[in-house]
Formats: structure tokens, C-alpha cells, sequence
């Protein structure tokens, strides 16, 4: 696997325009008091699928050659980037086949079956996930798009940071979550090339803190638990995230569940929109902690607005 | 009282232009699929206070000359037009004070204190919120401010109309929530002055159906229960709103609770925007209801984003 440069980044903002949404930028003057800074937020939220993830699965899928996506799209997940994989393939006009845990919510089965995919269960372990996408590649040929260790996944996250450096080109920072590595990497490599003193940083909850870990020891550190609320940044660094964050994140800053809590109801209640727990966490950085960027542009991503209305954090 | 003209609607609209947010206007694939229309949100909701209340109290309050409102404003109510009152008076350098039932929810008192009004409490019953307010008035020699039967509240709540057919000027009709009548008659006024061909729906909870008896019998129907979901649909409709409604409003459709609360949600799931309850009438009219507008432009508009995030109506 090689490193996405710039231009990668630049093709994939073409190849993917006509099939995502180009996300608002919202500011509030309640969390420019808070934070003591000017925030700008980028709305992944309203993406299609409902998160950022399908830009890049989107990316890796219509840059297929035809022959090759013909034969199928294999990905393992719970999450959102199931759901980016399974609506990218159907657009591509390819079938998706998920694999998923057997345990897996029931509205998540159903989402991705809504989109077309096909959903094929295994028991919820990382070996299982692993062996069972593995056997579909081999009996399809099919291909398989990892949600993060992949350079075209990597590039199509970069476009997020893209169309918020073209909307706010006077930013100073620009500030995501970490899960996998793949849009902190992405935002990295498109925001140092457009304007390399800009600062960028990656933010994680404190019980998923393997990327603070990893960035301060210079090797991969595993996680340690799975239980943050920010369901979407509970999985390990990817190798090619970290090489990329090695060599353009300025820094890395880990946060409470509380806060994270905190600023997730904070946003519902004051922007009125609606963003899953990881989404709070580069806020309640910009919250909680001494930064220098105090009187400073920032940029947030917010990633995504997938949440169970059922099950809200502070009930 | 004299009815507004679109000329006041015009009036407001500058006014108000710099004290206002101009909200977006959203779309959704997937609430056009399940409608078979066009549908265009525009999102009050994002409005100052998070609701469109703002739009008539900051009109009808920096309309008045300095010397009256420097006397000091006055409003009775529990809802967002405390809220819009208190800021629009602030935003003025006017002092509010605010008449609030004793039994009103903390959260309510504390944000209408946060913009710096004065809450004056009372007993819980709209005669003593009125004779309460009636004293404030005549000690301060101060203006009362009504919800809803005012001209110039009347007038800025037009301009929401104002804009969104600025922004979607094919719009084939206009569907809006009616409570005490200031927002669907200030849309009428604008929107037959802009489009004479327009259609402009009212929308009610059949809890609370008394535009819907009124528009009917050609008489102000009383109220009979206030214990729909849609909390700012509970009053009853102004009689300078009627006289509009009657002459510009082409039909009032009403809904069940079951349906506003299914669209809330779907609205919280699929957009991913906080909407309170009555925000969702006029979607569910469209969803559930035969009407004319298959295949048509149709304007939605999202009244507000105020709700109790711990007391969701679907848990």
C-alpha cells in the first residue's frame, strides 16, 4: 500500500462529486463563546448514509475497473462504513456483500439490507469478521474495502478537509476524531498541501486513547477497551493512518466520556442538529483543554449523525 | 388592529435583516419518495432562540419608537415567544419582563433569564397570566407584545415566507403549522402577494383543531383540550389571524398525534436536525393525507428546535 499524496485527493473529490453531498459549513456564536475560539463545523452528519464514511468508500468503489467491481464488494462492519459500502457499491451498480456480527443491532442489519447489500452473519469476534469477509473474497473474487487501511479510502476522506479549506480557506486548524486513522489522515494530507502552517489534530476519547499512545511512542499501540460512548472510534490505528499521522498531525488530545456527553447534548441543544458521540469529541478538546487556539479559526468535523434514538447517552 | 399589507412584510424583512439568522433551506430524497412531491424545509429551527419567534418580537419590538420602548417590553408566555421577546428586547437595550405561569419548566425560566429578561411568576391560568401582565403594563407604562395578534408580529413572521420563495421561487405551495394563526397568516400575505397562484395549507393536530373548526364554521372555535404533543399548537387562533386566514389560507388539514410524533422522528433520523413536535404537522398532512400536491413544489416550514431532551414523546 502506498501513501495517497495530494493529488489523489484532488481526483477523488472529481471521481466522487456527482454521488455525495457537499456538506454545510455551520458556525455558532454560543460555542465561539465557550471555546474562546471561531469554529467552524464541517457537516458530515448530513452526508450521505448519514457520516463521512462514504466519501471514501465511494472513492475506493468507483475507482474500480469495471471487470473488478463486476465480481463484487466484500467489507466487514457494524457501522457506518457498512452502510457507506453498501450504498457505494449499489450506485456503482456492483454487489455488496457485509459481513457482520451475529449480534449486530438489528436497525444497522436493516439499514445496509436497504441499501442492497447482501448481509452475511459470523460470530462477533475480529478472527470471525476477518475469516468470513476473506472466504467471500475467495469465492467471488470479490474485493475488499477495508475502512481505513486503504489509500483510496484514505483520499476520499481527504475531501471533507478539501471542501473546508475552499469554504473557509483563512482556517488556522482543523480539528477530528481518530478511530481507525482514515479521516484524521485524509484531513492531514489535504490540509498540510493547501496550507502547510495549519495546524492539525486529532482528537480521542480517553478510553479509546491507542492513536495519543501510538502518536507519543512511534509504534502502533493496541486499544485497550471497547467501551467509549463514541461508538465510532472504538477500533485500532491502521498502519497507513499512522504513517501519515507520524508525518503531518501536529498533535493528538484525549477527552472524558463526560465531556464527550456534555458537548453531544450541547450541539443537539444549541445547533439542533443532530451528531453521534465521536462528533463531540474535538469539541469538548476545544472545551476542556489549554490549546493554542485561542482567538484562532478551527475547523471541526463533525462525522456523523448516526445515533439509536432509543438509547441516548444522558437517559 | 389593521391587518398587515405584504408592504409591512417587506418592512420587517429589512428591519430585521441584521438581527435575524436568513436559515437554510433543506431538501430529502427520501421524505420526496415517501411524499411523491418536492418537498423544501426551510429550517427555523436555526433561527435566533431556535424558532421562527424571533422573526414578529424583533420586528414588532424595534419597530417602536425609543422613547416607548424604553419603557420596557412585556410578554406572557411559556414558549418560544418568551424566548424571542427577551433577546429582540435585549438586542434593543429594551428591558423585557416576562409573565410565566409558576408551574413553567426551569429550563424554560432559565433561558429567558439568560437573555436577560426579568420573569415575573403567576398563577398557572390565562386570566391571571393576563391581568398580570396587564399590571406590569400599566406600572411601567411598558408595551405588551402579543404572540400572535399583532400587526407587526404578524409582518415578521412573513418574512420567513419572503425568503424561502426567494430561494425556491417555484414553489406550488406552502405548508405551515397553525397554533394562535401569526405564522400562517403572515406566510399568506407573502406568499399570494408574491405568487397569487400559490396554494398556502394550514396544518393542525386534530388535538388541537380549532383553526380547522374556525376556518369552517366562519367563527373563532374554542380550543377544547391542550394536550396534543405539538406544544406550541395548544393556543387558540387570534382574531386578526383568523380574519387573514379566512380571506388568503386555501385549507387547514389536521393530523394525529401518532403521525406528528412518527415524523418528528423520521425527520431526527433521516435529516438529522432537531424539529420540535408541531414542526412535523404539515409533513405528516403530506404523508398521510390525499391532497393536490403530488408531483409539486411544496414548502415546508420547521417552526423550531425546542425540546426537552429528556422527555423525547417516543419514549
Amino acid at each position: 500500500m502506498t501513501i495517497p499524496q495530494y493529488a489523489d485527493i484532488e481526483d477523488a473529490a472529481r471521481r466522487i462529486a456527482s454521488m455525495i453531498h457537499r456538506t454545510p459549513v455551520l458556525t455558532s456564536s454560543y460555542f465561539n463563546d465557550e471555546t474562546g475560539a471561531e469554529l467552524f463545523f464541517k457537516c458530515e452528519n448530513f452526508q450521505k448514509v448519514g457520516a463521512f464514511k462514504f466519501r471514501g468508500a465511494s472513492n475506493a468503489i468507483a475507482k474500480l475497473p469495471d471487470e473488478q467491481g463486476s465480481k463484487g464488494i466484500v467489507t466487514h462492519s457494524s457501522g457506518n462504513h457498512a452502510q457507506a459500502v453498501a450504498l457505494a457499491a449499489r450506485i456503482n451498480g456492483y454487489k455488496a456483500t457485509i459481513v457482520m456480527p451475529e449480534n449486530a443491532p438489528r436497525v444497522k442489519v436493516n439499514a445496509v439490507r436497504g441499501y442492497g447489500a447482501e448481509v452475511v452473519f459470523c460470530e462477533p469476534t475480529i478472527e470471525a469478521r476477518s475469516e468470513t469477509a476473506q472466504r467471500v473474497v475467495s469465492e467471488l473474487g470479490a474485493t475488499f474495502i477495508h475502512p481505513y487501511n486503504h489509500p483510496d479510502v484514505i483520499a476520499g476522506q481527504g475531501t471533507c478537509a478539501l471542501e473546508l479549506l475552499e469554504e473557509v480557506p483563512e482556517l488556522d486548524a482543523i480539528l477530528a476524531p481518530v478511530g481507525g486513522g482514515g479521516l484524521i489522515s485524509g484531513t492531514a494530507i489535504a490540509a498540510k498541501h493547501l496550507k502547510p502552517g495549519i495546524k492539525v489534530y486529532g482528537a480521542e476519547p480517553e478510553l479509546a486513547d491507542d492513536a495519543y499512545r501510538s502518536f507519543h511512542s512511534g509504534k502502533i499501540e493496541p486499544v485497550l477497551r471497547t467501551d467509549t460512548i463514541a461508538d465510532g472510534l472504538r477500533t485500532s490505528l491502521g498502519e497507513l493512518p499512522f504513517e501519515i499521522i507520524q508525518n503531518h498531525v501536529d498533535d493528538i488530545r484525549t477527552v472524558s466520556e463526560q465531556s464527550i456527553i456534555r458537548d453531544m447534548r450541547a450541539v443537539w441543544e444549541r445547533m439542533k442538529i443532530i451528531i453521534e458521540p465521536s462528533c463531540s469529541v474535538p469539541l469538548a478538546v476545544m472545551r476542556d483543554q489549554e490549546t493554542d487556539l485561542t482567538g484562532k479559526k478551527v475547523g471541526i468535523i463533525l462525522t456523523g449523525g448516526n445515533v439509536d434514538l432509543d438509547n441516548l447517552p444522558w437517559q
